[in-house]
């Protein structure tokens, strides 16, 4: 049974990652920047993209959401919409992850044309959404101060596969124990030099420095 | 493919359920109260574990734990074992929850005989651990205040099987926007009536009332 189990998982991967090249390919097509947003639950993804949604306004950055969700709530995806961009809520009937399907039917329900970036908010899960590529251009990891120091340490697999990484709730610092310099160790051993920006959605201290790095990106 | 899958997927659940139950046989026979301890990453379960050891100390109850880690990390494991109490550290190798044969490899090194109560910390997840039987007795979650108020709503699969729900990390209450109200009328509606406690492991506020529940269950 094991081996025939391997088998199917296989496949699955295999056409995880053809489906996900062809996302890849009509992103690209349509000149939009892609992001696979993964953190724990709670650690601040959706107000990371309000906050960044918020200081593009002026911008004329368009900016497409995808909400994976575990159930059929839409608390997040009428956020976005209050914002006054287009989002999709997928709703993964209980599973634990994103994958390039989901993400492709996400697609065919945004306005390409009219957008610059997507920002795809996978489900709340530091471990399943690291093994599925999506066709996104950057995977990004929020880390919250509350959660602790220790998490690269306990959660390695999604820390290699990283091109940026935000801390964020550092409003925090002062009544929380945590230790930035063990946790930025840990990450280095997983990932050397990852871009690393340390911010508060809240106070909105620090986030110039993540703007500007996703400004660039828009170019 | 898809029918294959299901049923191998089936096969596999039965299979879990079969042990779960020869575990919780085992743990009976000892007389022993087992907890299925889960929770996000980082919203403080091996600190509510210590605190726990730590509390009962004086009173002679004797605690085992097994730690669930998706890499071969013993921080953990090494923290319950300075203070005083034993403690196996289960490796899923990168699995997302722990499985009842997992527990049952742990529990063929812990000292049964001597043990009044086993803590198992499973992966830090709200999703995939709710649909493992592990053979304990009782379900507990801990949702910590950071996490924010809506977690019920976005993770409903895992509040509907729970026996106790822990609230921690009220002491940040003053620095974050959690509305307790919003909060328990989603656990409600999931699992009406649930037992609930609101406590800081870093305080000890709101300790003894979840120390009185264990208490009556290890008679």
């Amino acid at each position: 049974m094991t081996e025939k189990r391997i088998t199917i998982v296989e496949k699955i991967m295999d056409a995880n990652d053809r489906l996900a090249s062809e996302n890849q390919r009509r992103l690209d097509l349509e000149n939009i920047f892609a992001i696979n947003l993964m953190a724990s639950p709670g650690a601040g993804k959706t107000s990371f993209i309000l906050a960044t949604i918020n200081a593009l306004l002026d911008q004329q950055v368009k900016i497409g959401v995808i909400e994976g969700d575990t159930a059929p709530v839409t608390i997040d995806a009428d956020k976005i919409i209050a914002a006054g961009m287009p989002a999709v809520q997928v709703n993964t009937g209980g599973e634990c992850h994103l994958d390039a399907v989901m993400v492709e039917n996400a697609l065919d329900q945004l306005p390409l044309e009219t957008l610059d970036l997507i920002i795809v908010e996978n489900v709340g899960n530091l471990i399943c959404p690291a093994a599925f590529n999506l066709g996104t251009h950057s995977n990004v990891l929020i880390s919250s101060v509350p959660e602790g120091d220790d998490k690269p340490y306990k959660y390695p697999n999604i820390y290699r596969g990283l091109d940026v990484l935000i801390i964020n709730k550092i409003d925090l610092l002062p009544y929380v124990d945590f230790d930035m310099d063990y946790f930025r160790q840990g990450v280095e051993m997983l990932n050397p030099g990852l871009v690393t920006f340390a911010l508060s959605c809240k106070t909105g201290e620090g986030l110039d420095n993540w703007l500007t790095w996703l400004k660039a990106k828009l170019l």
